[in-house]
């Protein structure tokens, strides 16, 4: 019973990067850079996204936004005159907690890849699956916020291992929290030792020049393999 | 392709109520109580139960905790002389992002039903997939923290649709967030009218008592159906 199940996913993910390895030679034929942005629900991945990607140092930036229901991320964007599109994930019950090769390849039609040098894919707000599915990205970044407790880097190594970069975002609330810092990057070292991290507050923009400064380097950088 | 899928996912999901009832019945028999609680990560989930459940008024409690991996949570309950049984979802790949009822099922031989009044079980920290499997308790709790935004309830309607009951923790950093109550309170009640909230804080112990009464409380209310 559990061989099989282990099978079946495995299965499941086979066919995911295989339809991930052709959105990433999409992306690499239009000159794409792409970032699939990951975290907990609330962490802040779109205010930290609103802070960054207009008048990027000449960067084109477009976002592939993805929620469960609605498109009230996008609609924030939008509002910044960034290209935005909207998956939801919620066709028939209950809703997937991720996004998949698959659901961004069918949205890949209505994004003007040509016209972009970086598209953001801002991931279904969760610390697990959103890591074990490729969606054909160069560079995975993910949010922590303080908020969350110094220990959520061993409750889900996964996400922080499969990062290049740790947005660890609220800064500004850390004289209200009872927060760790130093044992949260211990923590962090832990699963990811050295990962690159950034210490930012959307709320404030403390660190948002780094932000952007990476944002803007990613689109030149060498990419990982798929 | 999508009608297959459907199919698929009902037929798990029926599976999954089956084991449901069976974990019912011997919840039923035993005379326990059990509450499903459930948030995203970091919201409080485990503060919250260090807060109310030792000293509950002569009611015994125990506790089922679900996390990808580790006993961080449980170590911490431990301390306070409650019960606790882990359940790690990480077999075999990224680990399950939520529990199910053939998990908790497996981990019943490890609790001592009978000489508990109430088991909270303590899901992994997401808000999608958590709201779909029942695992046989009577009522569902949620927690949501004031640091989250006030769109949560919109963004992930299932999760605060399937409670009785919503924890909005962290109220201590009310003046230091942007944070709009009244605008929550709204969403709450667009996607769930009139569902019983209590505005709590671990950190500072306010609203305490009234969790701690709502505890103590369900373990003689009627439940809903399974």
């Amino acid at each position: 019973m559990h061989r099989t199940k282990v099978r079946v996913v495995e299965g499941v993910l086979d066919a995911n990067d295989t339809i991930a390895r052709a959105n990433r030679a999409d992306f690499d034929a239009a000159g794409v850079a792409v970032i699939n942005l990951m975290s907990a629900p609330g962490a802040g991945k779109t205010s930290l996204l609103e802070r960054a990607v207009h008048d990027l140092d000449g960067v084109q930036v477009g976002v592939l936004e993805g929620d469960v229901q609605g498109s009230l991320d996008a609609d924030r964007l939008a509002t910044l005159h960034v290209p935005v599109t909207q998956i939801n994930t919620d066709p028939s019950f209950g809703g997937e907690c991720h996004l998949d090769a698959n659901m961004v390849r069918s949205a890949l039609p209505s994004v003007a890849l040509d016209e972009l040098d970086l598209l953001v894919i801002e991931n279904v707000g969760n610390l697990v699956c959103p890591a074990e599915f490729r969606v054909g990205e160069d560079r995975r970044v993910m949010v922590s916020s303080v908020t969350e407790g110094e220990d959520k880097p061993l409750k889900y190594p996964l996400m922080f291992r499969a990062c290049e970069l740790v947005l660890v975002n609220k800064i500004d609330l850390l004289p209200h929290l009872d927060f760790d810092l130093d044992r949260f990057l211990a923590n962090l070292d832990a699963v990811h030792p050295g990962v690159r991290r950034l210490l930012v507050s959307a709320r404030t923009g403390e660190g948002i020049e780094e932000w952007r400064r990476w944002l803007t380097e990613a689109t030149t950088r060498e990419p990982q393999p798929a």
